[in-house]
């Protein structure tokens, strides 16, 4: 059974991580992760969700903090502080290794799919994680404020700024990367528990793709980020009642209603099953909060098992 | 008085430390600094050379070593390692920041001079250093094995091949980096005990700058990096030797012969004062191994005084 995984960070990390434990060793796995969070700090390119996936596909991610390598030190950070430079964006000296390798291969032309597949390849990573494009594609945001990048909403300011609206720059001449439609037409295309504007939708904003995501011959899955009326982790309860939308596991089936076949709320939003499956859509009921590995298997086997 | 140091890396690097400490707080000294030596690694700039000075002067050095910053850590260099990368070249987290900030603000497209004015800022250092160019120049190395890069020749294989000749690859279309023609019409010019073939000539080689140190009006100094027959720290015995020169304060005599007003040799060379005169270079016997701080100031002071 081919499976690709629509994924930002943490949540979709975390997912990817149980299919590729409950899929086991052939290589049946494919993450299509957002690079709208991309940026560039003292002139290296950080993609930060790529590097959330892949650190727990390594396995070596940072699980109590929730981004970044465990066991990190920051003794370059500290002189680059020295140096006068602004480190507000917390950077580990190994994670530093990751961007220092990314942005030589960037620069020595290769595009970010093939320099990610490299960096896969040396962590040991099993499944292909593909960012969504090789093209420029930043995800600003709307606020009271002004206008942010990414960073400066998310890590910057906490995002602790309304959200008006979410745009996707350069996201009209953005192409697919390699394989990723091919990887659309899997048996089972599941959209992670990751923030519906900032991790997915950047992802569907990439001409071709949402069209090879909706037509694909497989099951496309969604599974809710929101529980008990709150994220499991960032924003996105705050964005979805600033966008207007009901913040649950119900509004977030509305804004997947034409995409996906089945949608996945957690145990704890019982009581919306009927109104979900009200909008046209298969639902499954069950815990959604997946914590460490074994949660993250157990959740995986059960979305596979939907097929 | 103002004084300018024409240096290469430790040599170089310590007595321009002297001499800081000898003129004080006034900003009356200018060290023009080889960079045949800079290369590039993991898409990173580095300017060896320049950074053994800075770092000297703000203190910062690691003495014993010989290069490098005291008490490094090496967790950036450990992560590019198990990425793949080749990590013959030891590079610390610390001095990462350098060459990141370096790296930064050339491909902003600030000259090398202009970033170096920026770390020295930074880094609180108090002499003018100046890159003797902002254009490319490599120091390319023949031997029996071929033509070596400066870094592959020094560090990778350890200085151990017999150098048949030293070239500057850039050389010819370099320009000298702005103020570097003016320091050499300082009242006294220095040439520290570098490598005269790997640290003095790729100064000397860009265009302008051999013309206006021998035509400027102060007072020229060299001194010798060979004491007793050998160097005080890298290949420059074996060098001399290998291109047929003799391998003495004398052989270095004559190298700079033509050059220079007064040649400084030391004192356990004190029977080739003679023979040196007899070039028709004045001559200074005194001890010229520098060690920490204290010899530091005190060879710069003599120097100064010769003025």
């Amino acid at each position: 059974m081919n499976v690709t995984l629509l994924a930002g960070g943490v949540g979709g990390a975390r997912l990817a991580h149980g299919l590729d434990l409950a899929l086991g060793p052939a290589p049946a796995l494919t993450v299509v992760v957002n690079v709208g969070d991309d940026t560039e700090l003292h002139g290296l390119s950080i993609s930060p969700d790529v590097d959330t996936v892949l650190y727990t596909l390594a396995g070596l991610n940072d699980e109590e903090r929730g981004w970044g390598l465990r066991g990190e030190s920051y003794a370059t950070l500290t002189a680059l502080a020295d140096l006068g430079e602004d480190t507000w964006f917390t950077l580990g000296d190994r994670d530093l290794a990751t961007h220092i390798v990314r942005t030589a291969g960037l620069r020595r032309g290769e595009p970010l799919s093939a320099v990610t597949a490299h960096l896969a390849r040396q962590l040991g990573v099993r499944p292909r994680v593909l960012p969504v494009t090789d093209d420029r594609l930043a995800t600003l945001v709307d606020t009271p404020a002004g206008t942010l990048g990414f960073q400066e909403y998310f890590v910057g300011r906490r995002h602790a700024d309304a959200v008006l609206g979410v745009r996707f720059d350069g996201a009209a001449s953005a192409r697919p990367a390699p394989g990723v439609l091919d990887a659309l037409a899997a048996d089972v295309v599941v959209v992670a528990p990751s923030n519906p504007f900032l991790s997915i939708e950047p992802l569907l904003a990439v001409p071709g793709v949402r069209e090879a995501f909706t037509g694909g011959p497989g099951l496309r899955v969604a599974v809710s980020p929101i529980v008990g009326g709150r994220a499991i982790k960032g924003p996105a309860a705050q964005i979805l009642e600033s966008l207007g939308h009901d913040v649950s596991a119900l509004g977030v089936a509305r804004i997947y209603a034409d995409l996906v076949d089945v949608m996945v709320i957690d145990e704890r939003d019982a009581e919306l099953a009927g109104p979900v499956a009200d909008l046209g859509l298969r639902v499954h009921v069950t815990d959604t909060v997946m914590g460490g590995p074994p949660g993250r298997e157990r959740l995986a086997r059960e979305l596979l098992a939907l097929a």
